[in-house]
C-alpha cells in the first residue's frame, strides 16, 4: 500500500519474538501483531531497536517482513528498518525488506565510523535515490553516536528526500522544531519514539507516536492518541502518566547486571509473554535475560496496570 | 595457515581499492598487497576499520578475504574483520570469512545497542565457541562506544576465548595494563592499533602494530619494529617520529567538511594512489572525498617522507 | 521574605549587565529588573548560568545579590546561584548570597570531579543542613556533566533536603517523572530551565519555569504561563512558538568561531542593549563576542518578534 | 624562586591533609612535604587534581601555599594550581597564589561553560598577561570535558603564553606531538600527569613527570626517572611496572559506592596515612570515604610493594 502522507497515529516498533534457540518464532509474532491490531493501531514498525534488528541476521529479518506485511494484507502500512551502518548495506536491507513488500523504509545516521552532517546528508539522498518506497529518518543518537538537526531534517523535507521522521532523540526542543518547521510540507510526518511524552508530542503538532511500550498496552496508546485529537488534554495526561507508570517496568533488570537495552526489551517481551500473546520472553544473544524474580517484578507492574 | 602465538609484527589493516563505482578494484587490492609484503610486513588484516569494512556489503567482503587469502598463499597469516552490531549477525560474517581462508576473526563488542561488560564477555564466549579459527578482540571505543577493560581482556585471555587483542583505544594505561598481565599467557598476541606510539608500546612489550598508515609506508613500520626488537630505542624513536610527521596527512581533509574518518582514509588511499600502488582514490559512500586541493598536500606530505 | 511553597510562574535567569571593562553595571541592572518585573515575572534568579555566574567573581557575585535584593525589596522572591564544584566551596558562596538577602539558593551537583549518585546526595544534605534558606536542585548536566536522577530528587524532595528543582536537563522523560513524583510533596517547586517547551511542561504538571529567553521577552512568557493556567492551550502553544522563533536568536553566533554559551548570552546580552535595557552588550572573559553582523541578525528577530 | 626552563624531573601533586572536621592539617602537611623532599622530588605542585583543589575554599587555598612555600623556602619550585571556571575568577586564584610565593600557576581551560578553542586561547593569553610567574597549561579533559589540541599548545608556547603543560589527558598521540614540536622552544616544560607511562613519556622526550602516586612512593617515581635518564630502559620498566601494581589500590574503592576520583583520593590519603605521613586519611565532602576493609586492601598493596 501507499503510505499516508502524512502517517498519523501509534505504529509501534513490533517486537520480535525469538524461540529458546533464537529463531523467529512465527506463530508468536502473527499473535503480536494481531494483538496490535485488536489494539487499535495505526501501522507496524518492523526491524526497529525495539524489534532487536541490530540482532537479526538479514534471513530472519527479511522473514519478519514477509510474515508481517502477508499478514495485515494492507490493513495498515507496514514500515521496515533498514539498519546498518553506512550507505552501501543500508541500501542492501532496503533492496530485501521493499522486495518482501515493505510500504517504507526507516533509516538512521551512518554508524560506527565518525560521520559528518553532510556524509549525513549524502547518505539520505543516496539512500532515497534508489529506494522505491518513502524513507523516514531515524533519529537516536543513543544508538548511532550523531544528532540529526532539525536544520538537517527540514532540508531534507523540503527537498523530498524524506518522507517522514521518527525521533528517538529525547531532544524535546529539536523536536519541537521539526514540528514547526515541518508545516510547510504537508505531507511530511513528525512521529515520536517516546513512550512518556506522547500527549506533549501532539500537542506541539506531531502527527503520531512510535512507542515501544505500544507493544504491551497497544490499546492504552491508541486511547491516548484519541483523547489527544479530541482535544481532551487533562484525561489524555491521565492516560499517559498511567503509561508512564507501566514503563516503569524497563528498570526491573536496570540493576547493573545488563545493558539498558536488554532490560527495557527484557520487560517488554516478559510482559508480552505473561499476557499470553508470545510463546517465549527470551531476547537475542548477548543480551543478558531477565531472572525469574525480575519477570515477577513485570508481572506485578502489569497487574498495577490492569492488563493481566 | 595457523596463527603463530603469539602473532608479531606489523600487521596492516589492509585498505580496499575502490572503483570510481564503488566496486572493489581487484588488481589495486593485489597490488596493495604486494607492495605490503614487499614492503616486510608479517600479516595481513582485511575488513577492519581502515579497510573501511563498515561500508562494504557482504559480497564485497567475501571477495576481499578470498582475493588476499589466495594471493598471498600461506605465505603470511590473514586476519579477517567479522565487524557487525552483534553476535548472531558477527557469526555471519565469521562463516563465511573462514570458508574464505581467514586465518582469524577480529571482532570489536557489541555497538549500536547499550551493552554491558557481562554481555561483551558473553558476545565473545559465543563467538569463540562457533569460530574455526582463533578469535581477536578489537577495542575500539571511537567507533563502539564502549571500552574493554584490561580486567575483561585478561579473563577472556586466560579461558582461552580470545587469542589476542587489537588495542586502538589510545588508553596507555590499559594497554599496559593488558600488556603486562598477558605475560601469564604466552600465545596471547597484544597488539596496538595506534600508528603514533608503536615503539612506547614495543618497548612495554607489545607483539606488535597494526597501524592504519602502514598502508601507506609499510616499509618504515618493518623498519621501526625491527629498530624496536634490536633495543635500538634511539634509532627507533627518529624512525617513530619521521613516522608521526608523515600520518599528518590524516589531518588535511579534516577542515569541517567531512568526517574524521572520512579524511583519514581520504588521505591513505590518495597516498597509495600517488605512489602509484591503487588506481583510484576513491572511497566508499556516503564519504565526502578529498579535494584536488587536499590531495595535493597528501603528496607534499609524500615527498616530505621520501616516498615519492 | 519567604519563598513561596511552591514557588510558581515564570522567574527569569537575571542576566549580568557589565560595563566594558568587565564591572558589573549596576544602573543597567536595576533597569533589567525593573524590566522584567514590569514584564510580570514572578520571581528572579540571580547568578545562574544564563547570569554569567561561572565568569564572575565573589565580589561581583555578592554585589548583583545585594544590587537586586535591595531593588526589588520583598516585591518578589529572588533566587541565588551557589554555583561552584563542591561542597565546600558552594558553602562559602550559599553564606554570602543569603548574608546578602537571597531568598532560596540554586545549587548543582558537584563538577570538575568525577562524582557519584551518592555523592551528589551528600553533597545536597550537607548544603541543606548549613543554608539559612531552601535550597533548590538545579539539573545541568551539560555544564556539570551528571544528571541528577527523577529517583535521587524526589529522594531528597521527601527528606526536605530540596525545596524545588530546576531542570536544565532537556530529559523530558525524567522531567516528567519528578512533576508526576513530586505531586507527594505539595510545597515542592518543578519549574523547567527550558525556553522551548514551557508550555508542555505546565501541562504535565510543572509549577514554573526559569527561561534565560524571558530577559529579552519576560511579558512574553508572562503571557504564556497565563495562558498555560487558563487552559488555553491553543493560544499558548502559538505564544510558545513565537518566543521559539525568538529564540533562534541564539544561533547567530553559533558559526564556529565561539562556544555555544557565549553564542546564547551574547545574543541576550545584545538583545538587552538593543532594546535599550542595558547599557553595553559585553560577556565576560574570555567568552568571544558576537560581531557587529551578528548583532545585525539578533535585531532583525528582534523586529519579527515585534520587540523593538 | 625563578622556575627552571624546563622544569624536569618528578613533580609530585601535593595531596592535602585534612582533619577530621574539614580543615588544612599543616603539621601533615609539613611532614609530607618533607616524606616528599626526602623521596628526591624535584619540584612540588600544590592545589592540583589530587591535592582535592576543587573542594578547598579559598583560605584553605592560600594558607595551603603559605605553608609549603615557607617550608620548603627556594629548595625546589612550587607550581600551585588556580583552578576555577573561567578567566574572571582564575585571576583571583594567580593573585593570591603568588602573593603567597607560588613561582608557577597551573590553569586548566575553562569549564562548566561550554567553551571554544578560540576561547581557550584567550583564556591563557589573558591569564598570562596579568601573571606575575610563568603559566604551565593543564590539559585534563575528564574534568573540564575539552581538550587542548597539541596545535593550540604550541601556538601557546611559540607565543610565550605558556611555559609548560601538564598533560593528564591520557591522549598518547597528542603528547607526543607536544614534546616533538615543542623542540622547537627549549624552555617549555612538557610534563606527563600520568602514573602508568612515565617510562614511554621520558623516552619520546619528556621533561617530568607529575604523577599522584608519588605522593604515595616519591623515591620510586624519582628512581625511575633517574633509570630513563640513565637510558636504563629495562630497569625503567621494571621499576615502572612495580609502580603501575602500586597504582592499582585507586580501584580498592572502585565498587560502584564512590566516584572514581573519590576512591583514588581515597587510597593516596590512606597510603600516606598507612606509612605514617599524615595523620589522618579523610578526603573532603562530598566524597564517601573508604571503609576499614578498602583501607586494609591498601595496607596489602603497600606490603607488596614494600612501602611498609
Amino acid at each position: 500500500m501507499t503510505l499516508p502522507a502524512p502517517l498519523t497515529g501509534v505504529v509501534p516498533p513490533v517486537c520480535t519474538p525469538l524461540t529458546p534457540d533464537g529463531e523467529v518464532d512465527v506463530p508468536s509474532l502473527l499473535r503480536l501483531v494481531d494483538h496490535l491490531l485488536e489494539g487499535g493501531v495505526d501501522g507496524l514498525f518492523v526491524l526497529g531497536t525495539s524489534s532487536e534488528a541490530a540482532y537479526l541476521p538479514d534471513r530472519q529479518r527479511r522473514l519478519i517482513v514477509e510474515t508481517v506485511v502477508g499478514h495485515v494484507a494492507g490493513g495498515v502500512p507496514v514500515l521496515a528498518g533498514a539498519i546498518d551502518m553506512t550507505t552501501p548495506r543500508v541500501l542492501d536491507h532496503v533492496r530485501y525488506v521493499t522486495d518482501a513488500g515493505a510500504d517504507a523504509v526507516v533509516v538512521t545516521a551512518p554508524f560506527y565510523t565518525r560521520t559528518h552532517p553532510a556524509e549525513i546528508a549524502r547518505h539520505y539522498r543516496l539512500v532515497a535515490a534508489r529506494s522505491p518506497v518513502p524513507v523516514l529518518g531515524y533519529d537516536l543518537p543513543v544508538a548511532v553516536h550523531s544528532k540529526l538537526s532539525a536544520e538537517l531534517v527540514l532540508e531534507l523535507a523540503a527537498d523530498g528526500t524524506l518522507a517522514g521522521l521518527k525521533d528517538s532523540s529525547g531532544d524535546e526542543g529539536g523536536f519541537r522544531a521539526v514540528v514547526t518547521g515541518a508545516r510547510a510540507y504537508p505531507g511530511f510526518s513528525v512521529l515520536t519514539g517516546s513512550e512518556l511524552v506522547v500527549d506533549a508530542a501532539l500537542a506541539m503538532g506531531a502527527d503520531g507516536a512510535v512507542p515501544g511500550l505500544a507493544n504491551v498496552d497497544p490499546a492504552g496508546y491508541a486511547r491516548l492518541y484519541r483523547l489527544c485529537r479530541e482535544g481532551e488534554w487533562a484525561l489524555a495526561r491521565d492516560e499517559q502518566e498511567r503509561l508512564c507508570a507501566l514503563f516503569g517496568m524497563v528498570r526491573v533488570g536496570d540493576g547493573g547486571r545488563m545493558g539498558g537495552s536488554s532490560a527495557a526489551l527484557g520487560a517488554f517481551k516478559a510482559a508480552l509473554y505473561l499476557r499470553g500473546v508470545i510463546a517465549c520472553p527470551a531476547t537475542a544473544e548477548p543480551q543478558v535475560p531477565l531472572s525469574a524474580e525480575e519477570i515477577a517484578q513485570v508481572e506485578k507492574s502489569l497487574a498495577t496496570a490492569g492488563l493481566l
